[in-house]
């Protein structure tokens, strides 16, 4: 799927099932942190204005499914928690080069890997979940989560050559499939 | 004007109408980073479920403005400078009392301040500006900083007693007259 080098383990769809609330509350958290992302994304590069621009489409996106799944936890009589952080993630960042223009090529490249694993995840939930309201849930945020991986794989191609994307896209297909083999199968969307 | 104990003084107002791309480049980093303080607020009090619905409310409508000022400048052929920094801002939130629950009572205020003095502001502007789209855009905006003003007003009344809220609300307006009259009047939308 889109640019992943592996398919999650079924033993995480089985905790990840098993706990719709705890699912929730992360992928609440995730929404917030990928709308945060992007708001540091243009923090860092205020001149680059497709970039920019890219950015507000997407944190505005992200703020509306942070809504709607703090809604559905309230429905539900669930308090969001404390964010403990995504060590996926955390695991990914630490993988961005520090030089410019490197780090912006790789910061994209990590946006996209993070939607992507996230919209294979949900398509994984859609199907297994057991409440309808979870299947219905997941699968109506498929699409945007795909959306969001070809918004910084096109910000990339607009800033970089085609061939320096496709390069850092492999790499980090490598890096992300030993990242996603090691996880714990924790009941968090990268867990 | 709200609950502000002083006014903006004319030589500002003669500084922000002549450099009207430069007021409008600093505006839009205010948008973004009450976007991105509204996110904070989230972050460190994600049990506060009237906070986190009334905070995305707020980060939504400041993302919409900063889309809105973003294409302006575009429009305008002026590209996005580097944040700065707001002294102003920081100032204002080097009062914040570090304890708990204080720290929150504290941190509505400062939010709602800063939304007063950006909407007196804005009504200079929208009175001043030498262009007509300038005068319409912060005519267009006064209502929504009135409105975010009111809603951390409104989040700290529902979590603390009035008399605590009124008690900061009055030393706050004390501590937010005295930062703006040592402002240096730079074009910036709290210079």
């Amino acid at each position: 799927m889109l640019c992943l080098a592996n398919e999650t383990n079924a033993e995480w769809v089985r905790v990840a099932v098993a706990k719709p609330d705890a699912i929730l509350i992360d992928h609440a958290h995730c929404e917030k942190k990928a709308a945060a992302f992007a708001l540091a994304m243009i923090n860092r590069y205020p001149q680059r204005t497709r970039l920019v621009k890219d950015m507000i489409d997407l944190a505005k996106e992200e703020l509306e499914h942070f809504e709607t799944v703090v809604l559905i936890l309230e429905q539900r009589g669930v308090t969001l928690t404390v964010d403990r952080g995504n060590p996926y993630a955390k695991a990914l960042h630490d993988h961005i080069r520090t030089s410019e223009p490197h780090r912006l090529l790789d910061s994209l490249i990590v946006g996209a890997f993070i939607e992507a694993r996230s919209c294979e995840r949900f398509s994984l939930l859609a199907k297994h979940a057991t409440e309808p309201a979870m299947r219905e849930l997941y699968a109506s945020l498929l699409a945007s989560e795909a959306g969001h991986y070809r918004a910084y794989t096109d910000i990339a191609r607009e800033y970089f050559p085609v061939t320096d994307v496709k390069e850092r896209l492999t790499a980090f297909a490598g890096i992300e499939a030993a990242i996603v083999a090691a996880l714990p199968n924790a009941p968090t969307m990268h867990g």
